[in-house]
């Protein structure tokens, strides 16, 4: 559908095909790489990543995700007025240069707004190869406007979604990890390391923080062919309550990603999103700083040389992170009017044993 | 000539070959991506590419130009004033990643200012692959500076253009299109779905422009290796009329090409440039936005999969486009002193029937 | 050491593995062209480079430092203050796209200042590639914050340093430059051609400066995966005495690469760096300006087809290099209070004879 769908446009049960395919090159890593600047050791040496049983370097998990969420804007999220949150994100298996992503999404749940102007459309997107494998599959709900206001509203079904993704669901990665390089990743710090309930700056010394600005987060959103009018038109933009460019809330998740190095240095790679909420915009200008909670720790079934963290990660805005932990417990963990909390993204991570 | 060339340094007839060939990369075809964010599926698709006969994704036919383009401005347009048109344009084949681009220029047209400050130079660029084949050839004139003004003008000579190539003389792709992937492509607008004198609007939505930022501008010229000072020394063009640094015009070109995927979804790839005028300068922070009229169409001879759609492309700045196809009509089709026009770009495009 | 060592962390002798090693692909090629917009024929061109010996385009020496340089930060700079020098650096052998860099240093010097809240760190670098090959080797010496000021001074050692590499060190590349191609280099001006002594202006035109921006120093430096704060906190730095962020000084070393191409089009690439110094912060806004004198000439041993020229690159900002030689050579060779001078860099080059 050419010009997006809006909210009466959607059936439940209805499965849409998204255009376009997407080949991807070693240049789409590089782009990822000095866009967010990650060190995390499987996607920055091809030895290190052939050595634990990949093909070669796997690209990073969120630049799966961005491409897979890029094909289902022009369908899904065209008319959005908010993208509201993420569920039962399960990572399947790597994706590397040369592999062609294609996305479909099944329309898994409706329910119109009292307001008669809008109503929330719930997908379970897929992303798959070249060979029709599913790489990528999560859940998302958005926000979008009626065409008509005088439509009828479909009969309401909302599916009950886990409040996050069973540690027996995750997909380990098949090769072995017993002789992992600590040197060469940069830390020592393991599975046994961390403690439920352990807050970690990724921001340790004064500072560290990122500022974004309008050409990276605009070439970001067109490596992931995501065509969404608020990132681009700063005249339209100016317009609104906003007044200047958004910027795609899944930008922030890939500084996190790579913020994240410092203190996760050897998380392998993304296993789940179990949850995410953008809390409020971010925009050009911005300073970000990102922090993370460990909220769980699972063993991986039959696996002796790693296991999954679940941790949730909290970006903010225009406010340094202190310098202890102490302090850190204390900083807020949902948005509250005047919090500088940006985004919340609760996801299990693979790490060594 | 290290320091390019004045307006009595050319010679009618004279062959120019330019340095530096370029063998292209996926680093470069994933560059264009984050800048443009184009969605054409044989540039993104390796599968859909190959399927139709390609050898791989073809790159995008103005990154092949740009490249082509760059190479020729230390020798035709360093000491230009203004670029003044394009024409007889044709794509000859693809170029692939891991092919190598060189450029040769034939100066075949001379003419003095009555002014005695400069003169017209109209060259025709050859760019030409590893095997010696051309890709692609183009004529262009450009206003030249005179480096002394006593020096005596060579007679007149300036070869009458073709408004437009004619639709025998184009190249058609080799191979064949009868089972194209409307799905895959994002729409199944083809050949037949298109009338002569329909306009289409490619910002369909309100707002759906792209805001212009130096870094992407500065980058994509420094990747086609062009190094017109004026694009890049903001000090230097403080001091000129403009205050600041002009943009590249095929930068304008090139996302008017993206911008054009809203609406010509299967426009395969570019037949031919018939002519082109940059009407005005495009300045960092300005906003532009594209639309295009359907000219002529033609069958490709000995063919019943495609055909080719003469198509002008305009694009204005700081205006958002009418969303009627009736106000779209009143948009004003040539530069005036009040209008936002910046290009106008008469091409014929590929599309499958 | 996953927080950074302070000065009484380093012990003289010391050596030390820096993360993570990195894999080169097309696409990092591909954004350092973007960013410096090289012209330079053996990285350009894979049928030229592959006729003089090399097994692909090999990667710009300065890129390969920059990835090598940028292992170090976490290890050797995460508390430095400032960056004094570099000595004692030689490029052995081309990398190539595929190779995967890992970076290692040895602690040769250690000096704590007197005023017992810092010292100088002088460390020997040494990038390698998967074979275990060195690639190149630099010394550079910092000035580290101690964490505790009362912590003892080491014993003061502080190795003597060459002013520059004995030409009779410097590692030719393998091939013949005999049928050296002058016209797809750009130029005819070869080893002979220069003049012990010589100046040279990098930007011939008025103007020919480039004007830097936040976008393209932050992709530079997260490219390098350096990560420096000072180049990426706007927030922390708008707290400093600068007030912004600082431009990773290698930034400012691949821009002058890249515009010493006007004067020095056959350089084939960099055999030793003998000493360079950042004389001035560089932030978003400069626009910088390059010039070159010729401080030497030596034969390579054997070889009658290249030699090697001594460079010393300057690089000033805000402050359009003079038209005329002579006027050139009354520029300031070193920093004053008033000077606009930013980078001073003594290269060995090879070229052509």
């Amino acid at each position: 559908m050419v010009d997006g769908r809006f909210f009466e446009d959607f059936t439940l049960g209805e499965e849409i095909n998204h255009a376009t395919p997407r080949t991807m090159s070693a240049g789409d890593a590089a782009l990822y790489q000095a866009l967010y600047g990650g060190r995390h050791l499987l996607n920055s040496s091809h030895p290190h990543a052939t050595r634990h049983g990949y093909h070669d370097r796997p690209l990073d998990d969120w630049l799966v995700f961005h491409i897979v969420f890029g094909k289902t804007v022009p369908d899904i999220s065209r008319h959005a007025i908010a993208n509201l949150g993420y569920a039962e994100g399960l990572f399947r298996q790597p994706v590397y240069v040369g592999d062609t992503l294609s996305a479909r999404s099944t329309v898994i749940g409706l329910r119109a707004n009292s307001n008669g102007k809008s109503g929330i459309v719930m997908v379970r997107s897929r992303g798959e190869n070249q060979n029709g494998e599913t790489v990528l599959e999560y859940v998302r709900w958005v926000m979008v406007h009626k065409r008509d206001p005088e439509s009828p509203a479909p009969e309401a079904h909302m599916p009950e979604l886990a409040e996050f993704v069973a540690a027996d669901a995750l997909v380990p990665p098949t090769g072995s990890f017993a002789d992992w390089d600590s040197i060469a990743s940069g830390s020592d710090r393991r599975f046994g390391d961390y403690a439920i309930g352990e807050k970690l700056s990724h921001c340790p010394q004064s500072g560290g923080g990122t500022t974004l600005e309008e050409a990276e987060h605009m070439m970001a959103t067109r490596l992931y062919q995501n065509t969404a009018q608020v990132h681009f038109d700063g005249l339209a933009q100016s317009q609104t309550r906003f007044g200047k460019r958004l910027i795609y809330g899944g930008h922030i998740i890939s500084h996190a990603r790579a913020m994240s190095f410092n203190g996760l240095e050897n998380a392998l790679g993304v296993a789940a999103l179990n949850s995410g909420t953008h809390a409020a915009p971010a925009f050009a200008g911005d300073t970000i700083y990102a922090w993370s909670e460990i909220c769980d720790k699972a063993e991986a079934v039959g696996r002796d040389d790693i296991g999954a963290l679940r941790v949730r990660h909290y970006v903010q805005k225009n406010a340094a992170l202190p310098q202890t932990t102490s302090a850190l417990s204390a900083q807020p963990e949902e948005a509250t009017a005047d919090s500088s909390l940006i985004l919340q993204l609760d996801c299990w991570l693979w790490i060594p044993r």
